[in-house]
């Protein structure tokens, strides 16, 4: 199952910490991106936020997905269930 | 350029004409696959809407393909710029 | 999966028409319990509209069951996936 | 009369205060389940929220029972009252 | 317990059976208030709207209150369930 | 003249100020209930706010009433001004 | 007390009848000025709408002046009560 | 040109600065009444907040007496642009 | 003074009397940019609508510019003023 | 391709290093316009906002200008992508 996901940094933007973090989650992302659960993301221009296709089993598994993220406890999600459409090319 | 679109019918789902034109709709979704304009869709469950990840020069190409739609004069489009992203699987 | 539905009925309430289709609503809805994908069921006071607690395999399922619904024509919903919680005493 | 209510932790979540809060919080919503008061509870899939369903006898016993929850001080509630449907399966 | 519930007309308020529905609706408002369920009413001010004070057994009685007006199918309500308050005066 | 005064506090609910200046918000809450001035008080079911009937000469006397609040400093009011209905019970 | 009201005309704007019933509300909004009810009218900008301040004995007695417009049936009002300002130069 | 202008106070109301502030803030609100820039002021009940019926060349005017207050840097504003109305008895 | 504004197209698109209507529009835009009032103007992809950057003396003209559009009784307008920036390279 | 950016500073704006800060701010403002990118900026009356008319290549070029603000740290961009208008003047 697919799910759209917006996800919002709310930690500020600055310091040496934030680099570290950015790293980690760099590499948590290709993992995930290895794994089949994370497939496309993309930045949201002018915004500290990116719009993440994902595929979990179910909401369960993909909540556990984000919170496995360095950068959760610093950022806000908004879940988008996604059912399978006839006129899909993908 | 990639954008997401959620795409909502405003047209009454039941009459022949509908079948139709979902008909059409179907043929030109292919062709506009083809052409590599129309990457993903999918349904949002529960709702006469879906959310589409369309690729396009620029904001003018992808409102001559929106229009391009036969459910185009049936709906409502809301349209996110994307920007790409340094961890994007994609 | 569990998901947490708000449907809100968009039709008038008063012809004869509606009554039949109150009736085939109720007893798609005892079929749907019958088969473990509607749990419960609430009214919202004061308004036309109600909560259900359904069950279905992924967003694609859940889309079946209430396009199958006799009222589909004539409702929006609005779906909220659910995940696990610990603390659950179901 | 039974309750659906949005609950949202507001309190930052990573200390080692928050795992004995939330120690003590599982232990009082297994006593709130067994008194018959918190029926169902779901995580919100990317949130730090949950959706329940609570029994209560009226606003002010409901208010009582959330009011109790150790992570009352670090939450906002959204509470909605339901009513009975015929086509209530539970 | 007490409710507080408004209410918006949404038929055209000028032809002569308005006229006709708002005797009736006057009439089932002063039995209503009678039975000790409708405890307030008030207009808002520029608005085909009021402000009720209710009072009822359950959010199920109370529904049954609303559906019983001769306004109800060219209304729509918002209900917001009362708990006590230790300063009320009333 | 009559308004319908929703009082969110804003403050946070746990230190020994706060009792003090709950207690002081009685006393007051009193005050203006034996002149008149707040005629009904209700709690919101989950929410650390109130629903109020208040009556005033106009909207400047119902401004002063509602800054005499030793919770004033600590709380944001919507104030709804009512206007007198043919089918009032009051 | 003085009123702030937004007035929304909802009807189409371009027939005979609507000419008349533009000549009757200047005709009416020149008794309200007269009376004092009416202080000053602003168009919106690019709107079929307008600001207007009034004075009135209370929400009742403005109701019954809005009321009395023959645009009312065309219109829907939002309604601020003002209280005063020890910095007003008025 | 006259502007309507919503102007809402973000900073805590009780320190002996705030009084001083004030003190300023009445003294440039008499300034700007007599150069004929602040028409009209009141008081929002209930909240630290006021509109104001202001007159200046254009926009770029308005914005320099708006900076021009003491409270700007405690304050937010939301300006609506007025346009003149046939029936404004002003 | 310039402007921000945009505008929705509310009417349906696809008779031949829009055909003419909006080849009127396209004349009244080319007269209107010719009086250097209508300085720029951009399609909202996926949208019936505009945004548009005027020139006018005040609101009132600027209200009278968007009025003499055959396209006005079809459409809605958000109006924004503005004032000039120093950084401004215009 | 054209963007449309409301960008609204968050950082308070009184101290020293504002004042360094918004001096940086006009360098690289006046740098973006040289290099054809910042086309238009215009001050929101009331407001520590702004809305700027932007060209670049596509959402990433464009997410790359607005980074290299100084002001970015402190501030919030809400990006409108254009498409071209057959009645544009510009």
């Amino acid at each position: 199952m697919e799910f759209l996901v917006r996800m919002t940094i709310t930690a500020p933007g600055d310091s040496a910490d934030v680099a570290a973090l950015r790293a980690a989650e760099a590499e948590r992302a290709a993992e995930l991106a290895r794994s089949g659960t994370l497939l496309r993301l993309w930045r949201i221009p002018g915004d500290r936020a990116n719009w993440g296709l994902w595929r979990a089993d179910d909401a369960t598994a993909l909540h556990e997905a984000l919170t496995s993220l360095p950068l959760w406890p610093h950022a806000r999600f908004e879940v988008h269930a996604l059912a399978s459409h006839p006129n899909d090319p993908g």
